[in-house]
């Protein structure tokens, strides 16, 4: 299987810029509605391969993407360690027994990735066996640093008081704390590459509300240590790891040197600047704006024109949003997207 | 009256680097918290000049603070225009009439600065008095940009959805909205230097949600409109100006091209980084993280003297956090913050 998806990320030649959306598998699609209406509620569809399986194929059958993703929520690990998640209607995650003491920090132990977190590799072989070749399939998880975050807070921040109050109060700790779970998060990933994953994306949701010392020593230090416990050859195939933070713009430079493939950007940076400040020593991924989508299809195409525009090279760049899709988003807008993307990058 | 907030923006000579803090009148005082009470609502101590005046010199009683900040609302040009502002108990501001249709947008109509807003600058009066030249006093805005997002959407908003939609798909009506907002503004400022406000900030807390091209068109061209109109001269005075782009740490170089006297940043950048890149053309605020404010007074100071360290010069930086300061900090705490600068830059 000859991938544009995986070219791009590998700087080798590709037959036009590859496209997939975060959250392509998601709530603006009437069948995933559907499909997490008959799981009853968002952990079971997570925790039952099959149902994983079937969000995870929806938008490929829709719409022509160059790669799927796993369908998981990137805290899968903290609750593999106990921490209790669950989901309250419109509040987002939360979890029942969160890190309140440096005592819970120092208790907490790594878990056994092909037991407690064997329904995500499990969710692997069949959306795997699904696709069957297709397009490849990526897998992912949250950064440390990000995860770490939901764990001190006890769910969502609006200010991260407490992780925050931890990281300048009890660095120590607080490096415990990330250490454990960049060693769960290499198991973790390896077991999704193991199971037929062809690439890997580390979510750094919150390394953008750091500062620059603390995103070197809390988020990114973890991050590369992620890239460098990978396995990044796997029966004969290279596999690509993407890292993504959020408001990270200000680092690129820092990220790119982390050793990693692929470095996702948000709107806020232009391709072609991105470029200029790290040359080719990465693929780029990204990177419209989500809210595009609310305009009309006339708009979204030259939007498009835009973003392929500025990105200067024919490989090396794989189109995205440069954060999830919204659950409000027109299907038809979606598919407006993919098209424009492929039909202004045939090469 | 020598002072060195504002010899710090025009560059001129500082005993010492001046300080002070984004939201220092509020919630995190317990006398605060008392005359909002004795107000009842947020808004009517926004609106009753004496009250404004109460709690704008409660933090300079408390604290050694270079500068006073004029008490209210981003919100007040909106509400002058007819919205209806309003503040729901946990849910920020709320408009009982936003700008719902294309239709709204051009009805909409500059309201008279001294006479709708006549509370305000009534403030700024009462406040100048009370103050007796102790320390100078900033006046203040929102953007454009920031007010409309506000205005289109109701209120809060976590994407977006509506005020992007209309930029991507009408920007001839968005920009016919931010330029009323721009021009009502520039009367707003001019009526606050009048009043006796000795500088003036313009707050984007939205601009860093735009990518490049819409920040330079939609939030940063209507504050450059802004710095050109308003008085910088006044009764023989220098009234320097300062921006301050949330988030927006990747446009510094456009920002400093505004015309504004200082650029104030959010902690995400390092001050020595960013005089690498724009160089002494405007002074810097900021930066420290908010809740850096969480830590041990030993942590608070080591971070206050990095921050520090980090600006290269003997003048052009005013410390400031970040973002405004949390509800739940102790106001030992930002005496600790206070002092510290003060101590560590002394010349």
């Amino acid at each position: 299987m000859s991938s544009d998806y995986i070219n791009a990320l590998l700087k080798k030649p590709t037959t036009r810029t590859p496209i997939w959306v975060m959250r392509q598998a998601g709530r603006y699609l009437p069948e995933y509605r559907a499909t997490r209406k008959k799981a009853g509620d968002f952990l079971t569809l997570c925790k039952s391969p099959e149902l994983a399986c079937e969000v995870t194929m929806q938008p490929l059958d829709r719409f022509d993407l160059d790669a799927a993703i796993l369908f998981s929520d990137i805290l899968t690990i903290p609750d593999a360690m106990g921490l209790g998640l669950y989901f309250s209607e419109g509040e987002g995650p939360k979890f029942s027994k969160p890190l309140s003491t440096l005592v819970d920090i120092e208790n907490l132990t790594k878990p056994n990735v092909g037991d407690e977190l064997a329904y995500v590799t499990d969710a692997v072989s069949v959306i795997k066996k699904s696709l069957n070749g297709k397009v490849p399939l990526i897998g992912f998880t949250g950064s440390p640093w990000t995860l770490a975050t939901y764990m001190v807070e006890g769910g969502s921040s609006k200010n991260f008081a407490k992780v925050k109050g931890l990281m300048y109060e009890n660095p120590t700790h607080m490096h415990q704390l990330l250490d454990k779970l960049a060693d769960t998060i290499i198991d973790y990933l390896n077991g999704q590459i193991e199971a037929g994953a062809d690439s890997v994306m580390v979510f750094d949701t919150w390394g953008g509300l750091l500062n620059q010392e603390s995103y070197e020593n809390f988020s990114l230090r973890y991050m590369t240590k992620i890239v460098a416990g990978i396995k990044r050859e796997h029966e004969g195939k290279t596999i690509p790891v993407t890292l993504f933070t959020k408001g990270g713009a200000m680092w690129l430079e820092q990220i790119a040197d982390s050793g990693c493939d692929g470095v996702a950007l948000d709107w806020t940076v232009e391709l072609g600047d991105a470029q200029s400040r790290i040359g080719n020593k990465v693929a780029l991924q990204g990177n419209l704006d989500p809210c595009v989508l609310y305009a009309s299809p006339a708009r979204i195409r030259e939007e498009v024109k835009k973003v392929l525009s500025q990105f200067d090279g024919d490989t090396g760049h794989v189109f995205n949003l440069g954060h999830g899709i919204s659950p409000d988003v027109n299907p038809e807008h979606m598919k407006v997207l993919v098209d424009s993307v492929h039909e202004f990058s045939a090469r």
